[in-house]
């Protein structure tokens, strides 16, 4: 029987494309592209990429089809075209984490140390929070820019934090919608996809990875988050798009804050050579890695001394501070933190008896956090003060809590997000993994 | 994070519902029966159902599950009420094959032999052709009419046989449609469901279902038909309806005639005592189990005798006669079938070499007569004239393509359909199981 629809060119139909995927088969870097190409088109319909998605979910996919998959969302859209700006612009993401304020530090660290950085971000997804909202708590702040600007802002001063337009990956932006709503989220295929499809669009020549893994992200275990850092890092490889990956740690938030202005103040202390040493640590790693592709330093450990200078000038803290003020926002933040929306009030979450902080449930202190937001505003969220392998007394604080009325009861819930037990817990190292085309390097 | 959308009773979601059938879990009778009712009442999405039906042919359903997914899709309409008709009502439903006629002859029959025949039935599908549409070839006739026209017919002269409506089961109708757009038609469970919930939502109190097995049918293999089977047997069983099934082979189209107006032709010769032995005797099997059911006859052998007399009596050739003149018909093409549509020009098909009938593509055939009747209408066809099995020699005519112009060029591929060879292909028997409730008994 013919099974060919009108209209669709050299013989292809939605439900073929479908059924290979659903028989465990391979389907081909042209199917693909008809594929998603027609649904942004309008002619495959939502429930026929629903189907589709919920097959990849459990079928999975080939490097290859991935690659592929990847290409053709990227091509969906307009992508940015940042041929006018000197230099190998290096952009930066990560697969998002909860009081994970690296990029605030990293964009302007890196861009004081000699590359262009064009970053593109995205707003909260669940439990963690979105690059965007944090700058944004800064007043008069917009991420907001059309892609001329955007190019224009990194060429003028090297540096600029963009919210992604709609208009740059619609295939990538319209699955995402429709994973969310089917259940087809936590797929590696789609997962690479959806990121790189992404970074491919934003228009930099190189991009380095942050790959959570833990209990506080996506990837819970090792093995599926290298398996999604070496997918992500072939497909920039196959896309001439040099990319490198970190496997960094996230069983327990990262530095203190998690609360959008929260962030932006620790980051600031980071920028001055403060804040918290893991926050500094990573931040470093990351940066390194840009550099390093960027082709400005050599290798690590030249790039890591460049950055280092940076911070200690005051180079990188200027940079953020000449960031903040090209989006328009209030520079004397950058000086004076107060300056950034408060909660209304605070509470103390403490520990029901002594012991030692054996673990903190991380997507628990996110979701508690994001609430706290939701009704107390871009102030309000949660400081650690107390961290895994941390010795605590009965009674003490092991975190304050930020917002309005509701801030008592959220303490409670925090409070009962720490494990404190006996006995120190295995240390876990910050960089689990680096993953650079062609191969995976311990660390 | 609270999943709950606003308006959703009982705190269920759409995508919690998906995520447990994506994960392999068991889905609860309470989350189906919101799902498939908030999908009819517009409050699940297609993709949302489109996901989940994907999920159901990946990860399959166990019994409970798809009992009370067919229970919730019953329910979904306005189902037939057959109250008021006495004795018990008996329908019967074949999952579908090539030249299968035998609901022609077997509800007339069954009807003649006493037990009151509520037959509802589906128009083509695909390759297999549907009874509506071969009734329909019968000048006049019609198979459209209300439930209560339906019930009074039955109740008046024992037997209608009726189109399904639009309202009698939406979420069949809706999901039956969503599945064959997304690829998710062959899978047991769905299958189940689907002819199930039709069969409980059109009233009648005993089901004999003809599963068919075989290279023309849905079920290729005796494992998968006997799985099928055994779940509608015991879904009947569940909802207090006797269901029996017939596992039956489907290896080549049954009997000679694959056409609306020819397989009319073939069933009145069955009904006048003459006609292909296997038609025969696949009715008299199928009979037989309904009037058990139907408690006209205590057991197998006496339910034969009784349609044997009313096939000699010429008892069911006027129950046939009488339902025609009932549903809008030409009655007088029972006694000269000539007046039945005819195809304009006819084209032999034959034997490229001498030999014995090794196979039949069946499908093939299908799909072939499915075409001549869209380009030369209801009296187009295949009538075969060898089947497996039977000698020929070179040149000799295997079957007679009916159409228009087109005949000559079908006559060509339905010789191709046939596998001429050496050597008899080993005897398959037509019935191949039988399953009742509780048991199956090998055949």
């Amino acid at each position: 029987m013919p099974k060919q629809r009108p209209g669709h060119p050299r013989g292809l139909c939605a439900v073929d494309v479908i059924a290979r995927k659903r028989d465990g088969l391979r389907v081909e870097a042209e199917e693909l592209h008809w594929f998603v190409s027609a649904y942004v088109a309008g002619g495959v319909a939502e429930e026929e990429m629903a189907a589709f998605l919920m097959a990849v979910y459990l079928r999975g996919m080939e490097l290859d089809e991935v690659a592929a998959l990847t290409m053709t969302m990227a091509a969906t859209g307009k992508p940015v075209d940042l041929s006018g700006v000197p230099g190998v612009k290096v952009d930066k993401h990560s697969t998002g984490g909860v009081g994970d304020k690296t990029t605030l530090v990293v964009a302007p660290l890196v861009a004081a140390a000699g590359a262009p950085v064009a970053k593109m971000s995205g707003r909260a997804l669940g439990h963690t929070g979105g690059t965007v909202d944090k700058l944004e708590s800064i007043p008069g702040l917009s991420c907001e820019m059309t892609a001329a600007q955007f190019a224009r802002q990194v060429k003028r001063i090297g540096v600029a934090v963009a919210a992604q337009s709609a208009d740059m990956c619609p295939a990538d932006k319209r699955t995402y919608a429709l994973r969310n709503r089917i259940g087809a989220v936590a797929s590696i295929p789609l997962i690479a996809a959806s990121v790189m499809s992404k970074k491919l669009a934003a228009g930099a020549d190189a991009i380095v990875l942050d790959v959570k893994c833990g209990s506080g992200a996506f990837m819970k275990d090792l093995r599926s988050a290298r398996r999604l850092a070496r997918m992500m890092v072939e497909i920039g490889a196959r896309a001439s798009r040099p990319t490198a990956a970190l496997v960094t740690d996230m069983s327990q938030p990262l530095g203190r804050a998690v609360g959008n202005s929260l962030e932006v103040a620790e980051a600031i202390e980071v920028l001055r050579g403060e804040g918290p040493a893991e926050v500094r640590e990573l931040s470093l790693a990351l940066g390194a890695r840009m550099l390093v592709l960027a082709r400005v330093a050599g290798g690590e450990r030249e790039a890591r001394q460049r950055l280092e200078q940076a911070l200690a000038s005051g180079a990188a803290l200027g940079k953020f501070r000449q960031m903040v003020a090209a989006q328009g926002g209030d520079a004397r933040v950058v000086d004076d933190p107060a300056r950034l929306p408060r909660a209304e009030s605070e509470a103390a979450a403490r520990a029901p008896a002594a012991g030692v902080v054996r673990a903190i449930e991380t997507q628990a202190i996110g979701e508690i956090a994001h609430q706290l937001m939701r009704e107390g505003g871009p102030g309000a969220g949660v400081t650690l003060m107390k961290k895994r392998g941390d010795r605590v007394t009965a009674g003490e604080a092991v975190a304050m809590v930020h917002g309005d009325a509701g801030a008592r009861r959220a303490a409670a819930e925090v409070a009962g997000a720490f494990d404190i037990g006996q006995g120190a817990p295995r240390r876990r190292p910050l960089v689990l993994e680096v993953i650079t085309a062609g191969r995976a390097a311990g660390r």
